[in-house]
């Protein structure tokens, strides 16, 4: 199975220069520095896989439209990168979806499909057909992966000598990306993902050396709701490839980060977005000196995040 | 009376690279993008001035200390910049300053002093006098001023066709900076303050032509507590010949500006940071279509933030 290349991720990180925030390193104390793409538009990583997938279709078929089924950070991200090209986004999204989610996705022009969650992925294909339009899934696809290795460019350049990547594991599009980048530029550092103990089936996986799948309902109880992913057969090459290690954190332990990290950097950070973070602070003694965690996203329900820090 | 040049303004980025953050521009909505200096070491843009201060010590000066008084974000900014140049620092607080700014100091090895609030300049003054160490002013100095003028350099950098730069206006020494600068790199910018209707001493001054003082009682009603202070002679002559207007915001103003912030940009943000989104949201549609607000800091007590968002 061919992987994303360095060159693949350094060719991304021109196309999506006009979208992305060029986010800096913030130090969190004398060994961990945090990368904030909760500062991102649309508060996450993700504008920078589906910008740069959109930005790789030809004109005549980007003005076809795409389509994403997403209820999560992924639908923004397509909405927000369909409205920069001037292109027809539709966002197929399960009825149950946060109801602010829904009105994020729409304010950026998207059209948005509320249909049954067993529903989701048949009516985006039908739609894709019916349209003609494209499919810019979350992880599953090497632009996709591309787009979000431009973190780990950003990473070693800012921090040529860093010895630890902390990486959120979901589907593991952001881990695919980071890992082959920083393995490019920096073999020395380790690049480890991150998971809630409630979902930890690429920590699992990668141990067993083949996927292994988790119930859905098993994943869903984790409160890192953008962390319930499985990755595919692609990002788990890349893992098995690139990655050093998956850790696992407590729901305990997410919720200690996102209060650090608003009280200590200032951030607004969503549960899945503060996992990294979680594993550093789990045994902060035991990082070497130039430790960086990718902090993911900051999409968090007010209250939720009032009542957490 | 002399005032800080562009090339001041330029020396100072370079002495000061080391120890701030470069800090991007966020984009708020179509017309505002958003400057956050909360995202500063110590959580705010007086980092910038405090370390330049520093650095341009002779390092016999440096090596005998610093000396502040404030009990807000300029007293952990010398302690930050004390601790890193490896020099004491002792910082001066009123008896009543929150415990948790007073451990923030001291979490940067600074030694604080606690006394009552009519006698914090002359002990800071004594301490010069007896430990021969160096007092660093929060904006009364021109050091201070370009070093607070780099954000302005790195506004027009990033924004180049800048058409207006709201600004928090205190003692004036971020305006200051930040008016110099962007009148030098870019004329036809309009640089405009932003006081709260409760401190707004500096916007009647600028009427008046002349410094209008306001009882200190009067000003410390504002919720906006970094913005109680008065411009000095310095300040308010750079003020004279680079702002162009001082607009003041209300009380509901600044808090719909911390909610906003919090929910749109994903940052916690103390009031006295949100008064220029304040004055922005005030009449949003009649500001320019390159507007940038700069968010001057984001130390706000946890509990006060999660009822404010």
């Amino acid at each position: 199975m061919a992987l994303v290349t360095i060159s693949d991720i350094r060719a991304a990180a021109s196309l999506i220069a006009p979208a992305v925030v060029r986010t800096p390193l913030l130090r969190f104390d004398d060994r961990l520095s945090v990368k904030p793409e909760s500062l991102q538009p649309v508060g996450a990583f993700k504008i920078r896989g589906a910008y740069h997938a959109l930005a790789r279709l030809s004109d005549e078929v980007r003005a076809r439209g795409v389509v994403a089924y997403s209820s999560g950070n992924h639908a923004q991200a397509v909405a927000f990168a369909a409205h920069a090209f001037g292109v027809p986004a539709v966002i197929v999204v399960p009825e149950n979806a946060p109801a602010v989610k829904v009105a994020a996705t729409r304010a950026w022009g998207a059209s948005v499909e509320l249909v049954p969650m067993a529903e989701r992925e048949s009516r985006a294909h039908e739609l894709v057909d019916s349209l003609g339009a494209t499919l810019i899934p979350p992880f599953d696809h090497p632009d996709v992966i591309a787009g979000q290795g431009t973190v780990g460019l950003e990473i070693v350049a800012d921090q040529p000598k860093v010895d630890v990547v902390l990486v959120p594991v979901s589907g593991g599009g952001l881990i695919s990306g980071v890992a082959a980048a920083v393995k490019a530029l920096r073999p020395a550092a380790r690049v480890v993902g991150v998971e809630p103990e409630l979902a930890a089936d690429a920590a699992e996986s990668l141990r067993a050396g083949e996927l292994v799948g988790w119930p859905a309902a098993e994943r869903e109880r984790t409160s890192a709701d953008g962390l319930r992913a499985e990755p595919s057969e692609l990002t788990f090459a890349h893992m098995r490839a690139y990655v050093d290690d998956v850790v696992t954190v407590s729901e305990d332990e997410i919720a200690g980060a996102v209060r650090r990290l608003a009280r200590d950097l200032r951030l607004v950070v969503e549960p899945s977005g503060a996992v990294a973070v979680a594993a550093y602070l789990q045994r902060a003694e035991e990082w070497p000196a130039r430790t960086v965690a990718i902090v993911s996203g900051g999409n968090v329900d007010p209250e939720v995040f009032a009542r957490m820090i």
